[in-house]
């Protein structure tokens, strides 16, 4: 990150804003929430799991680029002046032996239950789309209103002691004449998954049908438009689940935690 | 790293000789061996341990990055196929409790009397003194045969579990008129330290006295040269010493791992 550049005093009240509302009750998508504004992916993890995650997100930082690290029992970070973890997130699933037992909008009661629980904000694509529209790429979900496709590949992730998964990428169609731009808009922000990791054949990631994503919503691909894929932040999610990590707690795809640094301070890295 | 970039056969196959020179015996610093090889700073700690380090290389990545973390228990790395990092570095320091305990040419005693150490290869800036030379920016150490002068900072790293230390920095002295190539190059290489932290004004970094570095060896100052700082992969001895981690073994400085990777593949990050 670089810290030379701050947000405005008006964008962070924004941020601010939004997470009182949220912890206010709003349990919707965060899309377009603090426009500007980074939103990260978080899971919460035992502390026995925390080296194993950090190592996982460490030998797969395309698709896991650690934002921060709130160490075991914490609920504050210093992405967010006065945010609370466990309430400022719209929407949370809980995870038990890699399987989904449900969600809940407020995680207080289940941090005081988990004492030791480490938390990871995950870069979030949903940073990149506000260059890429600025120049004059659309980003075809924002248009139709809808959640960016998600597709789990047959590529492994490098494993991580009892960690391993399958990369999840996200697909955005992008006019052929105007990818070299996406690649280079995008590759400037590592931080929030960089490049993109193919363009043009989902057959080569092993995405056998584009118009059934495996999270998210499918979206058009007009004539001339060419699928392009990049590493997605629900990758450390899919982990979780085939790792049958005993317990753990993320956001819900789609509600975010919304942080008070600008997108522009992870240009560079 | 960049995996397009591979070294050449003959360079491997150097690295590999140097290795073996070293599982033989060889016991003296590393300093031209195996050229435009990377050479890495290593550290193993006790599993428990293992996380709050990785922590705190992730939140000081200019002074601590990762380039490899070898699972507990294990010695094998993907930087160096073949390499066994319990014999094949020339001189290992051993540390108990913060305090250097001893040196040994061999480790492997160590590993089977704590098996579950977990171990870090960490960047060296030893990487982008080639391409300082290459510009024609002399390294005022290696043209007088002696150690890098480094120094222990007033500035504190940032914290993470039970560990805490100060920024440790290198110094080489920059003539006036080469110093924005110098700042251009080593940026250039964000997973060997990247730019410099500092320029031009040692008291600021609470260095009181150049002439008497904390390790390795003082070196001339010419005039229209201005000393030159950059963050020091001995940081993390630095924060196990400090922090009294009950075990722990590092390689002797200017006693480096040898790996397959060229320098020229940290461009970039």
């Amino acid at each position: 990150m670089n810290n030379a550049i701050r947000a405005t005093p008006q964008a962070i009240a924004a941020a601010r804003e939004a997470r009182a509302q949220i912890r206010a009750g709003f349990a919707s998508p965060t899309a377009g929430m603090a426009p500007g504004m980074t939103q990260a992916n978080m899971i919460s993890l035992p502390a026995d799991w925390a080296f194993d995650f950090l190592l996982y997100a460490q030998r797969n930082p395309q698709s896991c680029p650690v934002l921060d690290v709130i160490e075991a029992g914490g609920y504050r970070t210093p992405l967010a002046e006065g945010a609370d973890i466990r309430s400022d997130i719209p929407r949370y699933r809980v995870w038990q032996h890699g399987t989904l037992a449900g969600e809940v909008t407020d995680a207080t009661d289940l941090w005081e239950q988990h004492p030791d629980l480490v938390t990871f904000l995950i870069g979030c694509s949903f940073t990149f789309e506000a260059p890429l529209m600025a120049a004059g790429i659309e980003v075809r979900h924002i248009t139709d209103g809808c959640n960016v496709p998600m597709y789990k590949t047959h590529r492994q992730c490098r494993p991580a002691g009892r960690l391993s998964g399958e990369l999840v990428v996200s697909m955005r169609p992008v006019p052929a004449s105007r990818i070299s731009d996406a690649v280079m808009i995008t590759a400037r922000l590592p931080a929030v998954h960089g490049a993109p990791v193919h363009i043009g054949d989902p057959a080569q990631l092993g995405i056998g049908d584009l118009s059934r994503p495996d999270f998210g919503d499918a979206v058009r691909i007009e004539p001339g438009e060419i699928p392009v894929f990049w590493a997605c932040g629900v990758t450390p999610q899919a982990a979780v689940m085939r790792s049958r990590v005993p317990f753990a707690i993320s956001h819900a795809p789609g509600h975010m935690f919304i942080t008070d640094i600008p997108d522009t301070a992870w240009q560079g890295g």
